[in-house]
C-alpha cells in the first residue's frame, strides 16, 4: 500500500498513463511523416527519458545547457538546446560537443561571431523565427537577417546550418481543438514561408516546431520535419483546459497531508505550496482561480478525477488551502493524504526534484541547480 | 570583479543589507520588549542563520519539520515549527525532541490525541489562534476548543502547554503604513482577547505574532512576548510595494545573462524563469503585472534601483521577458548580465537552492527535498 509511507508532499507518477501519452504521440509523429524529438524540460529524468528509446526516439530537446549535459551523461547523442544560446556557457559547449551531437539556436549575427569566436569544434546551428508568438526568433520582416546568419554559418568551419526552428507558444492561450487549430494553421504557415525560402538551397535541412496543444491536435505539419512537444509526457490541468487532453491521461499526481480542517468554511489546510506546486493558476470557466484539483486517491496510489471536483484555492510557501463541502469535509481528519492534480505540470515536477512511481520506486531528477 | 564569472541565473546575496536588516529588526523587538524569533524558511541557509546569533538570538521559527531537522543539526536549540503539525511525520517528531527544544502548533483536539499517543517523549504545543486571516487557527467563537485543548495538555505528560500563536497573513495584502497599522491594530486585538483569557492560568506562557510588514512597521505588540518575521531578512518588491522597506534595503538580487534582443519592440529575452523566479508577480500601480525589476549592476555584484526601472513582463519555465526602452536596449548585447530584484524573495531563494555573496563566496541551503 504505497500511500501509507507517504510522509511528505510526493510527486505520484503512473508509468502506464505516461508510457501511453507516449506510444499515442509517437503514433501521431508517424502518421504525420514527422521525427518525434520529444521536449525532455517537462520530465528531467534519465529514467524516463528512456522510456521514449523503445519508441525509436533517438533525438531530443531540452531548454538549458545544463539540462543538456544531464542526458548527454546518459547517452543521448542528438541534442537540441531549444532557446537562444547561453553564450556566457562557452565553457560547457565546448565540453558538449565533444561527447554529443550539438544543436544550438541563435537568432542574431552577434551570437554566431561570438561563437565563431570561440568554439573548440563545430556545432549545428538552428536558426530560430517566429511564428507568431514574439517571444524569441527572428521575424519575416527579417529574411535578411537570416540570409545574413546563413551566409555567415556557410563561411565558417566551427558552424554547420543544421536548420529552423520555430516555437508557437501562443497556442497555450487557446481553449479547445477549433482554436488550437487556427493557431497551428496560422504559424505553421509562417513557418513555412521561412522553409519555402530556404529549401531549394537546404533539401535536407531539419525544420522543427510542435507544442503540446498543437502536436495533441493537429494530423500534419506542413513544412515540418520533426515537432518539439514536452509536456504531454505527463498532461497537466492546463493542458486539459486548453482542449490537449482528458483529465484521465494525466499521468502525474501531487500526496499531499492534511494539516488541519475548518468546517465552519468547509477548508482544508494541506503540506504542500508554492514550493511544491510552483504558483502556477489557472482560471477556472466560473471566473475561480485553481492551483490544482483534487482527485480521489486509492491506497496503491492510483487517482480518479472526481465528478464535482474540489479546487486548491490558494499557495503559501508550504501550504494550501482546499475549498471542499460539509461531506467531504466530515471524512477528512488531520494526518490524512489527499491527492492533487497539478496546473502544471513542467514547473510541479521541477518543484519536487523527483517522482514516486506507482510500483513503488522513487525515479530520479536532473538537479541542475547543483551544478 | 564578480560578475565575470556568472554563467547562469545567480542569486547575488549582499550581507551588508542582510546584516543591517537583521539589525533593525533585533533593535525594533529589544524597543518593543519582545524576543525576536526569526522565521528562517526565507533565508534556509545555516551561514546566514548564525548571522542573527550575534544579534541575541536563540530561538527560531520554520516552516516544515524537515527544516527543522536541518536546523537542529546547526545546534539551533528552540525551534517551533509554524504551521499545524504534520501528523505522518511523527518518526521525524521523535528524532528531533531528543536534541532540541520542539515547539509544535496544534489547533484541534485530534492532533493533540494522535500525539499525545505517538510522541516518544514530551514536546511544547503552541495553539494557533486566528486573527483574521482565516488560514489557519481557531476562532474566538472556537475558544471552548482551545479551553479542551489546554485541558487535555495539562493532563498529558507527553505535552507541555508553550502558548498561542498567531499569524496575521492579510497583512501582505495592505498598502502603505496606514493599512498595516490597521490591520496590526485588529489582529493584535483578537489575539490580545485570547491571551488574556488564559494569561493568569499560565503567567509565563510563550505569546508570538507577527509578519514583516507588522513588524517592520509597528513599535509595539501589546500582548506578544515574541515577533516572528522572516521576509525582512531579505525583504523583497512585494514588502517594498506594502510599504515594509526601502528599495535600498533588499538584499538578494539575481543576476542573468542576456539571450536575445528585440529592438522592434524593446524586450530583451533572459536566462531566468519560473523555475528561477518562481512565478510570484505583483501588480504595480499601473495595472502591469511584474515578475520583477531590472537595477543597475556593477561588476562587483553591488546594484542600484533605476529611476525609472524596466520590468520582467512574463516568465516561462526558464526564461524570462524583459520591457526596456529603445536606449537602454542599444547598449545590451547577447551574453551580457543584468540584475533583477525578485518579487518575493522567500520563493526565489527556495528556487535558487544556493546564493553567492557579494565577497565571492557560494552560501548554501537547506536542500529538504533530498530527505
Amino acid at each position: 500500500m504505497l500511500l501509507k509511507n507517504i510522509e511528505k508532499p510526493t510527486l505520484l507518477l503512473d508509468p502506464k498513463k505516461c508510457l501511453s501519452n507516449i506510444a499515442a504521440m509517437a503514433t501521431r509523429a508517424k502518421n504525420a511523416g514527422v521525427h518525434l524529438r520529444p521536449h525532455f524540460k517537462t520530465h528531467q529524468s534519465h529514467e524516463i527519458g528512456n522510456w521514449f528509446r523503445d519508441y525509436g526516439v533517438d533525438r531530443i530537446a531540452v531548454s538549458s545547457l545544463r539540462m543538456a549535459a544531464y542526458f548527454a551523461a546518459d547517452s543521448w547523442r542528438d541534442i537540441t538546446v531549444a532557446v537562444p544560446v547561453n553564450l556566457r556557457e562557452i565553457k560547457l559547449i565546448n565540453e558538449l560537443s565533444q561527447k554529443t551531437t550539438l544543436n544550438l539556436v541563435a537568432e542574431s549575427i552577434e551570437a554566431l561571431q561570438y561563437l565563431e569566436k570561440y568554439l573548440d569544434r563545430c556545432v549545428n546551428i538552428m536558426i530560430e523565427v517566429d511564428p507568431g508568438y514574439h517571444r524569441t526568433g527572428l521575424e519575416w520582416e527579417q529574411a535578411d537577417i537570416v540570409d545574413a546568419m546563413i551566409n555567415l554559418i556557410e563561411k565558417s568551419d566551427k558552424l554547420r546550418f543544421e536548420g529552423l526552428l520555430s516555437h508557437a507558444g501562443h497556442s497555450y492561450h487557446a481553449q479547445g481543438s477549433a482554436e488550437i487549430m487556427n493557431i497551428h494553421r496560422e504559424s505553421a504557415g509562417l513557418f513555412e514561408r521561412f522553409v519555402n525560402r530556404y529549401k531549394a538551397q537546404f533539401p535536407e535541412m531539419c525544420t522543427s516546431l510542435g507544442d503540446t496543444p498543437t502536436c495533441s491536435t493537429a494530423e500534419a505539419f506542413p513544412g515540418a520535419t520533426e515537432i518539439r512537444p514536452g509536456n504531454f509526457v505527463f498532461y497537466d490541468l492546463t493542458q486539459h483546459h486548453i482542449g490537449s487532453c482528458q483529465k484521465e491521461e494525466i499521468a502525474v499526481a501531487m500526496a499531499c497531508p492534511v494539516l488541519a480542517k475548518h468546517p465552519s468554511r468547509n477548508q482544508l489546510v494541506i503540506y504542500g505550496g508554492g514550493i511544491h506546486f510552483s504558483k502556477d493558476r489557472l482560471q477556472l470557466p466560473n471566473g475561480q482561480l485553481s492551483y490544482g484539483e483534487v482527485v480521489k486517491l486509492l491506497p496503491d496510489g492510483s487517482w480518479h478525477p472526481m465528478d464535482t471536483p474540489f479546487q486548491v484555492i490558494s499557495l503559501s510557501q508550504e501550504h494550501g488551502v482546499v475549498q471542499v463541502d460539509t461531506e467531504w469535509i466530515e471524512k477528512i481528519q488531520p494526518g490524512d493524504l489527499i491527492g492533487v492534480l497539478p496546473v502544471h505540470s513542467c514547473m510541479t515536477a521541477d518543484c519536487m526534484k523527483s517522482y514516486l512511481s506507482l510500483e513503488g520506486k522513487k525515479v530520479d531528477m536532473c538537479k541542475i541547480y547543483e551544478w
